[in-house]
């Protein structure tokens, strides 16, 4: 009789497998329940849901009174497509910090967009580096922003936003964060670092369903962005301005989505924040990474530039490792991982983020190291005497 | 005792206000229930939940083989918007047919995207002028493309599809519509009626949740789009390809609005499709308009123009009557209407669409008895004598 056959998957409240992805993530029971009902978008209650919505995302970044949350419809890269090209001009030129693939792809929309980039590009294990980043400040005046993810989902790493937000205000230059994996549970001290735009979406750390990006804009810099958008359904202000106005969304709004962000929200508020959720998440990379490496698994990142939100492994070498194989165990056993993205390295991901406590984390470490046995695997050391 | 206190409003099967709007619209309690659940992205199930809705979107219209759908995550405009700037190519031209704030929203992205148009058009009440339209054709060989909106939500008329189409064969010209409130409920020949791009939404007819628009496509008119595109997120093209290469969408998909989708799409089967769908649309416009005409209420629109879709009513003149009044009494009653969006006249709206049936339209129409009782109103004829 086959093992597999026999077996009866972990799962969470809903039945599902743990999605230990960088998302869709796994959400509450309660969050996904919430989309039970009906909503009119001229509703008065959802009108105040929305609102609250908005108002709690521009505190969570420190941001009462000076920022506001303009939502974006779409996935998170419609927030930092909305980003870019509401706040860089036509006549804009923007330094890239890039060292993944999500800093990549913020690039190539601004090529698309035909505003002029300037890239500071390094390893997908290294973050920017700082003296040479003043260096190109210094010697290009024609800069007009930064640009810079806070956690390189690609890799995990955690760049260094504040450091970087003290150059931008030395140098009087715009400051876009994409900080879609981090925005919950790392802090971010908005006024502080100077950011003009932080750029996220309902699903990640906030544990909502997909479909809600956002983008928390600093208001006067935000007022200054009147005209510089090419499209409609993109333009940050336009939406800004109507919210004003109206009170509305300018389009129908994916009130479902919308409804069930809010409760995750409330969720986000009773674990105690950017706090609570934050610690989680750092003791859920603890027991993965720990328990990991007890396994024979390395990680890509040195512990200083992990951040407790997606952790790369290195593809074990071991000829008796498969890979499809792995996953596929994993899978059975009720855990979704995450293929590799680096361009340096075979490799794959697993994530620290959405509804997972630590039982689950230590769940899967039991599973990889049943599917490792499967594979006849106990040392992932290859030995080239086998 | 006020009488409203002791009244128990009607309520859908979860216990919702029914949504007469044109979107968003009341949903089935099963289509809600289908969001109850997390669904990893590149999982196999989810994988083939996504690629019969795009296969059977696209049978709606008798696609099957020359036609695509590829999906655009945001509201109904996002999908107006990739498939205006993705197959006009910056040297393009269309013709724009207007008779509706979404034309007039048509125009405004392809002002924007700063694509050329050219204007015909006509009033909120009145159908595009076709021998106009056949001589702006004949005498503006630049003109690269039409675009026509199939019902104007902002009255309810339905435009000449077909007629149109046949102009835009016998010119050779591209054919892009917005059948945004139709699509579903009104049959659309994709191939008879020659067009290249039929633009829709999760929300309207099928029945699904907000979140989600798509373009049903020609395939060889998509392919030749390659490069008009100038943003990232809103490039048909490029989404296309990349489902061609790996199945997959190229950002996070709103995975529940998507498998909501695909439950809509499984109930608009079982209804039998258009012809089911739009039959019992046409019934409960049936019973909208006789029940409001008895009450001596006033359409818009002559009989030969109304779609089933949205019916336009002329504001009532009668001193005692206060739309206010008259929005709130319905919407306590559990009967959510909606503003009128015309320019030439006071007017509101009452949508036929969404899960509502014969039994919800008199419960509607006696709940418009209620009110107009409550405001002291018998005749809505407004009395100079009173
Ligand atoms: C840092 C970062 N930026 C952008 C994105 C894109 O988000 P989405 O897939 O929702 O478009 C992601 C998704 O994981 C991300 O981690
Ligand atoms: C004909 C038409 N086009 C476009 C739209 C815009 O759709 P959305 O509000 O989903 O962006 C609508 C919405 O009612 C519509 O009726």
């Amino acid at each position: 009789m086959n093992q597999s056959a026999v077996l009866k998957p972990a799962a969470s409240e809903t039945g599902d497998p743990f999605l230990l992805t960088p998302g869709p993530l796994t959400t509450s029971r309660t969050v996904k329940a919430s989309m039970a009902h009906d909503w009119g978008s001229r509703d008065a209650s959802f009108v105040a849901i929305n609102k609250a919505v908005l108002a709690r995302l521009a505190e969570i970044v420190h941001g009462e009174g000076d920022y506001v949350t303009v939502p974006m419809q779409g996935s998170g890269t419609f927030a930092v497509e909305a980003m870019l090209t509401s706040f860089v001009p036509p006549t804009g030129k923007v330094l890239m910090l890039i060292n993944g693939a999500y800093g990549q792809r913020a690039k190539r929309i601004l090529d698309i967009a035909r505003r002029k980039t300037v890239a500071h590009e390094t390893a997908e294990d290294a973050p920017p580096e700082l003296k040479k980043v003043e260096a190109i400040l210094k010697r290009t005046p024609s800069i007009t922003h930064i640009f810079v993810v806070h956690c390189e989902t690609t890799s995990g790493i955690l760049n260094p936003i504040a450091e970087i937000g003290a150059l931008a205000a030395k140098y009087k230059k715009g400051y876009l964060i994409d900080s879609m994996s981090a925005f919950g549970a790392l802090p971010i001290d908005a006024p502080a670092i100077h950011a003009d735009a932080v750029a996220a979406s309902s699903n990640k750390c906030i544990e909502g369903v997909p479909g809600l990006g956002f983008v928390v804009c600093r208001r006067d810099a935000l007022a200054a962005t009147k005209g510089n958008a090419t499209t409609l359904v993109l333009d940050l202000y336009d939406q800004w301005a109507n919210f004003e106005k109206t009170g509305q969304y300018r389009f129908t709004p994916p009130t479902h989505v919308i409804v069930a962000f809010h409760q995750a929200l409330q969720e986000f508020d009773a674990e105690g924040g950017v706090g609570g959720r934050g610690g989680r998440y750092r003791n859920n990379c603890r027991v993965l990474v720990d328990g990991m490496k007890a396994l024979g698994f390395e990680l890509l990142l040195k512990a200083d530039l992990q951040a407790p939100i997606i952790v790369t492994f290195r593809m074990p070498a071991h000829p008796r490792f498969v890979f499809e194989r792995f996953y596929d165990g994993l899978k059975t056993r009720g855990y979704v991982i995450y293929p590799g993205k680096l361009t340096i390295a075979e490799s794959f991901r697993i994530g620290c983020i959405g509804r997972l406590y630590e039982k689950e984390m230590h769940g899967l470490i039991a599973a990889v190291r049943d599917v490792l046995d499967e594979m006849g695997l106990t040392s992932l050391t290859a030995a080239t005497t086998e």
